[in-house]
């Protein structure tokens, strides 16, 4: 026997048992995007490095250590997608979707994303995403939607404890406004903060306000809050959003500490948390806001934007925190079991036939008795074992029974798929 | 305006409008597989290079030139996955899938590939390849299943211009007796071959069979042909599984010359090809075969297995060729006409309603006249169009317009959702 090879550090194979529940959570998202219009893109796994640098941010933890960053065979430097928005803001203005006849345009993306961080539990290098972007539109109703369709997501797929936070960042007046007060603030005692904290003073203090080596000094309570920034129209902006949020009955927390480092985000924040106790302390699942200078930022002409992402893996986490069960089903229609080596060669036929007319069916492989062929129906959950022998075979018959009831009838072989159909019904 | 960012060479953005096809493709295969009884699996876009220098196999184009393998941050050789078995298998072994109460283990994949290929028509550096492995299990019947899943799939996609080609390659005994004839017949004039074939004859001389560059060579046509070295058991093995194709009614036919290169593969060869005319010449859709060698090559313990791949992209080509179109519904329940801004306002919430209770809806986001709306109403397909004003929403009254026969009806606003939903029933 050979060597064993490992799968790669801090990726995960997903098996039988698990993905029925990826498939499950992936229908529901579609059936809802289907619902609110947003319609699938999909890009592709890498891209040219300097799309992240440019899109995601040249200062972000993710560009500056977490990338899957190589050269190809030709000579390109690309990277394994980090995450979801820059792509499709690059396929937004490559294939000029700006000019599209409906507008604003709707798009959600659903597919595996690379970091190279610490594995932890439940922390992966490859991990899924989805998200959605809403490209074209200023109408805070759009931010209301955007966000109910996150919430959706959760709901509909049965959680309950969810937390909703959101917050503005104003426009970039407000964010000047902001950024010049949080400057002074700091300036003082920057020396007290980690070295990243003293980078982004000048670059983008902002983040300062998310660092977590910093995050119990003192200056931080006291650092001035967006909110008292906002101008008129980032104001009434935020207003409106908080009101369609309450038309559509979606409670939410204000919090002006929730906050975006780069600069092309602006006024809407947001984060979905779950509070579940299963997960101990509370757990960001789902975050998204407005990024109008983003489009730009990419080549394309001026165009407001919003989105946001969400993890599988952590919905997943959500979903056991919670103790919910996805109503997967794991049963078939029918197992065939033979006895002798004409039956047996006759079932491949029938087989076939159960499956043309749309049922899960299966027999034996592996040349069992028919005591382990019965285990084996078992195993598959079936609601009807057939059992053909070469006696039966050649009188035209065939026994079938009922796995729930223990109802058995004899049914004429030429004609079983029909009466099979008409039990089933 | 900051310069655009290119699509990476090679890859394509799926775009909606095409993205619902793919959809409606993978939960096609989907669907055959649950009938089937193939579960899914999803391995990690990336593995440890060795992976598939063993189990794709040195001696390959894809291993030699078509990879895009990169050291990661902790020193890994890694690479983007170039085609689904050697994944597959791996995650068997590391799993030990091979002691599951349920043998065979039968399991599907679908997901991007990764070759980097002169980009040409049709022909991506990143494509979908969907494909099924079916381990543990030497009856000649599952060899007939894995091909009647590959014809079911084109076949319930509407396909019709379908050939299935089969060969044997026999098991260990008989493929070396050929392989000692194939390097007797070659090696006397083997200075006439191409520099690859020269490097194959010693190491993989049923490669030369495959060769591109030397076809033409007179000796290819005479050489010795691996059906007439099958033993009795290979041969019995090959008849059993003819037997099945023409049970199920899956018609076929022999071609000795189709091999596969690599040492663990052997007895079933299949290809399913296209004639449509709209290809120009035959195009092969999918190729499969019995591998009883790799998941030892892998480290495992000696498992049969037999599979196939096919691409999503030769799947769509071939649809196009044979003018199939695929049944992608794009229209909506409702579309939301609001005129006056509290009317505005309102259908936030209508919006909402309509939603959450399962219909498709959509309203303006960039405060269009009432015309305009109406344009972007027959742009969506809107199977109804509602409309409010500020003078009906004070009034309670909603109009409610059928864009099918132009019919209208006012209804009470408050209780819409109930009237739309015996409406559209």
């Amino acid at each position: 026997m050979s060597k064993q090879i490992q799968i790669p550090r801090g990726t995960q194979d997903i098996l039988p048992g698990e993905t029925e529940k990826w498939q499950y959570i992936e229908n529901k998202a579609r059936e809802i995007c289907e619902k609110y219009q947003y319609k699938e893109i999909r890009t592709p796994i890498f891209e040219h490095t300097e799309l992240f640098s440019r899109g995601v941010g040249d200062t972000t933890d993710i560009v500056q250590k977490e990338m899957y960053s190589f050269t190809d065979r030709g000579g390109r430097e690309v990277t394994l997608r980090p995450e979801g928005t820059a792509s499709t803001v690059r396929s937004f203005v490559g294939n000029k979707m700006f000019g599209l006849a409906t507008q604003p345009v709707k798009l959600y993306y659903m597919g595996p994303m690379f970091r190279y961080e610490r594995p932890q539990a439940g922390r992966f290098r490859q991990f899924v995403q989805f998200g959605i972007e809403a490209l074209g539109s200023n109408d805070p109703a759009i931010d209301a939607e955007v966000i109910s369709l996150a919430m959706a997501i959760y709901q509909e797929l049965g959680l309950k404890k969810l937390k909703l936070v959101i917050n503005s960042l104003g426009d970039k007046e407000s964010r000047k406004a902001h950024r010049d007060a949080l400057i002074a603030h700091f300036q003082p005692r920057i020396g007290e903060f980690c070295s990243d904290c003293q980078n982004r003073l000048e670059k983008n203090p902002m983040r300062i306000l998310d660092c977590k080596a910093d995050r119990d000094h003192e200056l931080m309570k006291s650092a001035p809050s967006i909110i008292d920034f906002l101008n008129e129209e980032s104001s009434e902006y935020f207003t409106k959003v908080k009101k369609y949020l309450t038309d559509i009955g979606i409670e939410f927390e204000e919090d002006p500490n929730l906050v975006r480092g780069l600069d092309y985000y602006n006024h809407t924040a947001f984060e979905i948390m779950s509070d579940a106790e299963g997960f101990g302390a509370i757990t960001t699942l789902c975050g998204g806001g407005r990024y109008n200078g983003l489009v730009e930022e990419i080549g394309g002409p001026e165009t407001p934007g919003i989105g946001f992402a969400l993890s599988i893996e952590r919905l997943l986490a959500a979903l056991d925190a919670e103790g919910v069960e996805l109503p997967v089903v794991n049963k078939i229609d029918c197992y065939l079991v033979s006895l002798g080596e004409n039956a047996k060669d006759y079932t491949v036929g029938l087989l076939h036939q159960l499956r043309s007319a749309g049922f899960s069916a299966e027999r034996d492989y592996l040349d069992r008795k028919i005591k382990t062929q019965f285990k084996a129906a078992d195993r598959y959950q079936a609601k009807y074992v057939a059992v053909l022998g070469d006696d039966e075979l050649a009188d035209n018959k065939i026994a079938l029974k009922s796995m729930d009831d223990g109802g058995q009838v004899e049914l004429p072989l030429d004609s079983f798929l029909e009466k099979f159909k008409e039990l089933i019904k």
